[in-house]
Parts: structure tokens; C-alpha cells; sequence
């Protein structure tokens, strides 16, 4: 994908910057490890700072610093997961702030304007994220709403003649293949820049998660990227490339950093553990991060043990390059031919790994 | 001083890494903002990791990766303020560990050996400090203590034969003169490569730190470095470099900046006050460290009220870049001859200070 930034090599995966920022990096830190595009989400950077702090800013570019790409989620997801009395109607979403408890109505024509006043680079129209297990009716009600809402989503972009983003739907439909296809279908006529599929990545089974992938992905336009929503733990990286899916965000480097899980080839190793007490090597002898050029296990180790801000610090720097690194090795396996055997060879060294050899 | 690792300029402040990380701050950071000196903490160090992993991994410097020389505290102070149960005798001190509740004894030889495994490049003897106020009576015991510790650490280092580091007094006395000429006296007449003060910046009013030094400072000679324990706030560097402090560490830019305040020329600035809301301009125009260079005001305070953890990362480079310059600014002034006159417009300009015009 080309962007006013520079362009971004796909598949890709997208580090979760929520508020403006991901968690404990500093953006020349992104740009090094090879990251291009972010994402940052519209309901959060709406409640705080506001878009009138971040448009007179000059955009959330000029606003965070941050010299790449920017995706803002619609927050759909998050009026869905984070909001106290939310209320979905026809016009749009009511809820009340998370921080405050403040009233808000967000309409998608307002979510649309929101992330032009963002300057975002890719903007997704608003959706419902709906409450899993849901009925077929229920959720039939709830895709017809998302079609509709995309539609004045497409017009609200269509009508500012803002030339410089570009919009994604967004796929719903449950657990439901037929609607999703549906939903996938409706989407592709009305005509988006890319297409996501959401309402995945809370807290289903993978096989759902692959149903939902597989019932809608043909249908979306090969020629426009096709973006997973908050999916991508490692395997699913590999294995959704298979099936099609250009663009993935996921928390879980970020996070599981915090918790001090570091990602390996094959597995993770957790560096509370006591054997890496005396473990002078660097976690992945192989990995050029900050922290494997620079500190041991046993270092590690200690700041996890001691709580010290430097612990989550180096482990997320760790795990955003093998994550980085790791979709440099998909899209060589991808360019070279070879992606359905290195895809075999990395599940194989993934079931063979034992963390204690490590 | 010249250390293996390479020169320090002094006055010098040292950065606090307690427990062999200076908050939030990579190795390189520091390098680059000019410290070459760090301070870390023989009670935090000995309980966690401990000596063996400290050892096995060739020292505290390879240990930790810090490339810089390390003075490390004899924990005297850290007993005094962080140990339950503790209590001094005429062998050493015993206490439980703040981390366990386990019961250890530390006597001042003991400290001295775990500082040469440490490989510390500055090695400070065990010191009792003591509750304040104290009469007479108790000071003049303890006194007599922290010097027969003195003298023992003294003999413990000499017998060991080490020839890289180098062995700090401690002047006590509390707030009586006498005592702490005494005690200056004392350790002179034993022969140490540097002198610390002790037993101040633990809550008492600006003018008995200013006692405590004029009381002995002069004793000490001046062919040595003098050191002003955990003394360091900017107005404290100012003034005690005139009366002939050579060394300072401190809590105070590392521990402030995790409270959202950025120290700017004459002042401090809040972070958080809502009238940064909208203020894309650099904290500090003529800063170069990586915040003033890369982020604004209205960024900053979002990520504060946010709570990311970007947040305390930036303040901690800027304020650590403002004590850094400071002292290049006061080690100019003395090369130049101008250090009074400098000194006083420096005043000047923290007694003008109006933040709000900032």
C-alpha cells in the first residue's frame, strides 16, 4: 500500500498505538524494527484528547509525532467492549465515556468526520460489535444496521471529497457464514478502498474465527487488502495469510511484553521463571532488538522480578521485531513460492518446541 | 576522575539506579545526555539478585550492560529507611529484608567484599544513620560506630589488594558541628580515596544540609572528591558546588518526572495543568533532548492524564537532559571564573520564574 508517508509492504502487521501512542516505544523505535502503519482508534482519541486538541495539532500525525501511516479503528468495537450504557439505534451509538461517565451520541457520519479531522491515512466506517452467542435474528438486525450505517458512512466520506484517506468496511454476520457472505457481498457493491472483517478476536474459538474468514474472504476484492481485526498471535499471522488476509492488528506483542512473556522462535518463554536466574545470554540469540544486542536473561529477569518501569520497556521492543520479523519471513516465503512449505516447517518447529531447552 | 571505563567531569550529578536501572532510561540514553556515572545500591543489590548472579555475570557493569562507571552505596542509608526490624550492633547490622521478610546480617566487612564482587568503580563503607532528631548522647555513640566501621571497612578493602576501585568515607554526626568535624577529622586521619556527607536529605530543613557541609567541608581536602549524598535538587547543585561539593546524586529528575513535572530554566512546569491542553509548542524550546526534539506540550499532557507509559519515559529524558545540562553550565562558570556572578542570575531567574508565562 502506498501512503503520503511511504509505502507499506504486505501482509502486514499493524502495532496498536489506542491513545496515540504504542505502549512504552518510542517511534524511532517502529521506524528501526521496520514499521510503516499504526493504529490508533477514534472513540478513544474523541474522548481524550478531543479532535479539537489533535486538529489544531494538525492532524494525530503532527499531533503524536509519529512520522508513518495512521488506521483509526471507528471504535465500534470499543463502544462495545469499554463503554458503560451504550444504546445503538438507528441514528447511531449512545454511550457514556469510560473515563468520566459523560453522554455522547456518535453517528457514522461523525465517526467519518472525526478521523478526517484526524488526517487518518486508512478510516473504518462505524460499526456494531454484537454480544457472542447472538441469535440469528438478532444478528441479522445487527447486520442490516452495519450495512446501513456503512452506506452513509461511504456517502458522509464520498460528500467531503477528501481525497487523501482511504475507507474500509467492514464485515459482521456472527457466527452466521451466510450472513457474513451476505454482509461481505452488500460491502463489495457499494465499493470500499479495503474491507476488514470484524466482530472476530472476542474471545470465540479459532475454528470460528476461520469460519468467519472463510465464508466472506473470496468475496472481498483480491486487488484491495483485506484487513482481520484485532487478530495476530503468531500462528494466526501464518496461517490467515493462507486464506487471504493482508492486514492484522493484534495487542498481544504489546501486552503479553507487560506480562513478561517473550516471543521465540516456536514458542514463548516466560522471563520470571527461575532457571533464567543465572542466564547470561540474550533471550534470542538471533534477534537484533534492543534488548537481545544489549541485555541478558538474567537481567531481564531481575527488572521483572524488581517491578522496574526498563522490564516492559526492553520485552516489548523484543517482541514487536519478532513479530516484525516474522511477516518479513511470510512475505519472503510468499514472493519466493515457498509459502505453503515454510508455513508446514514453522508449525512443524513450533509443535517440536520445548521451552525448557531454551 | 578517571575511572576504567573513562573521565568524569566533576561537579557531577549522578543519575540513581538503585537497582541497576535508572527508571525508564536505556543505556544509551544516558551516554548520550553526557553521564558517565551512575549510582546503584549495595542493600537493593545483594538481596536481589544477589551476589552470585551479579558475579557470575562478570560484575555489576556486565551485569547490567551499563558501559559507564558505578558507585555503589553501602545500603546504610536503604537500612535505615526501607529494612523492618533492624538493629545495629557493635558487629554490623541485622534486619529483614523489605522484599521477604528474611533475616540477614551485614557487617561492614561483608559490605566491602560484596562491593568488590560487584566490581564497583566507587565503593562507599557502611555508615549507621540515624532517626532524627537525636540528642547528643545517641549521635556521639552512633558517630563512634559509623568511624569504627569506617576503619574496619578501611582494613577489609586494603587486605583484599583491590587496585580498580576506590573507597569512600561517610562523615555523620546529625546536626551537631562538633561531631561532624570529628568525625571528618577522623576519617581523614585514616585515609580514604573520597569523602561523603552523610545522614542529611532525609526531611530536614535546607539550612541544617547547609550546617552539616559547612561543619566538615573544609576538613576534607580538597585533592578529593566530596560527595553530598542524595542531595541534588537544582538550587541544592547551585549553591553546595560553591561550597566545595563535588558530587551529588538524587531522586529528584527521575522520581518528579514520573509525577508529570518537566524542570525548565527557573522552575518547573506541571504537566498535567490544563493549560498545556492546547499548547503544541516543545517543553523547553532550547532542550535537546528527545522529548523538547520530538514531542509537545499538549502530547505530553494527554499521554499523562492517559496514564501510558510513553508518559514518565519522555519527562524522565527531559529532566535528566536539564540536570545534565545544569551541570555543564556550573563546570563552565567555574572554568570561566564567573561562577558567583552566574550563580546569582541564576537565582535571579528562579525568583522571576512565573510558570503561567511559560
Amino acid at each position: 500500500m502506498r501512503f503520503a508517508t511511504g509505502s507499506v509492504d504486505t501482509p502486514v502487521f499493524m502495532p496498536v498505538g489506542t491513545q496515540g501512542t504504542v505502549k512504552t516505544v518510542r517511534w524511532p523505535d517502529l521506524l528501526q524494527m521496520g514499521y510503516n502503519l499504526i493504529l490508533a482508534n477514534t472513540y478513544h482519541l474523541y474522548l481524550r484528547p478531543g479532535v479539537e486538541v489533535i486538529e489544531q495539532a494538525g492532524g494525530l500525525r503532527s499531533f503524536t509525532g509519529w512520522p508513518g501511516a495512521i488506521l483509526t479503528d471507528s471504535g465500534g468495537f470499543q463502544l462495545f467492549s469499554l463503554s458503560g450504557l451504550r444504546r445503538s439505534s438507528p441514528e447511531g451509538y449512545q454511550f457514556r465515556s469510560h473515563i468520566d461517565g459523560s453522554l455522547h451520541t456518535l453517528t457514522p457520519e461523525q465517526v467519518i468526520e472525526l478521523q478526517i479531522r484526524f488526517g487518518s491515512d486508512i478510516m473504518m466506517v462505524l460499526d456494531e460489535c454484537l454480544e457472542q452467542p447472538s441469535d440469528r435474528e438478532r444478528t441479522s438486525r445487527s447486520v442490516d444496521l452495519t450495512l446501513d450505517w456503512a452506506q452513509r458512512s461511504r456517502d458522509a466520506y464520498s460528500a467531503v471529497g477528501w481525497n487523501r484517506g482511504r475507507l474500509f468496511g467492514i464485515v459482521q454476520g456472527g457466527t452466521f457464514p451466510d450472513m457474513r457472505e451476505a454482509s461481505a457481498r452488500e460491502l463489495v457493491r457499494m465499493g470500499f478502498d479495503g474491507y476488514a472483517i470484524g466482530g472476530v478476536s472476542v474471545g470465540e474459538e479459532r475454528r470460528e474465527t476461520e469460519i468467519a474468514v472463510e465464508s466472506c474472504v473470496d468475496i472481498l476484492p483480491a486487488g484491495s487488502p483485506r484487513y482481520l481485526m484485532g487478530v495476530g498471535k503468531p500462528e494466526d499471522l501464518v496461517d490467515f495469510v493462507g486464506r487471504g488476509i493482508d492486514m492484522f492488528d493484534c495487542v498481544v506483542p504489546t501486552r503479553n511484553a507487560r506480562g513478561a512473556a517473550f516471543f521465540v522462535p516456536g514458542g514463548v518463554l516466560n522471563m520470571r521463571n527461575a532457571r533464567f536466574r543465572n542466564d547470561h545470554r540474550p533471550v534470542q540469540e538471533s534477534c537484533s532488538c534492543f534488548a537481545c544486542r544489549n541485555h541478558t536473561r538474567a537481567y531481564l529477569r531481575h527488572l521483572f522480578l524488581a517491578r522496574e518501569w526498563l522490564a516492559p520497556i526492553l520485552a516489548t521492543l523484543h517482541n514487536l521485531q519478532y513479530f516484525s520479523d516474522l511477516m518479513t519471513r511470510i512475505r519472503e516465503a510468499i514472493v519466493a513460492g515457498s509459502y505453503d512449505s515454510w508455513r508446514e516447517q514453522w508449525h512443524d518447529a513450533r509443535r517440536d518446541f520445548d521451552a525448557s531447552a531454551h
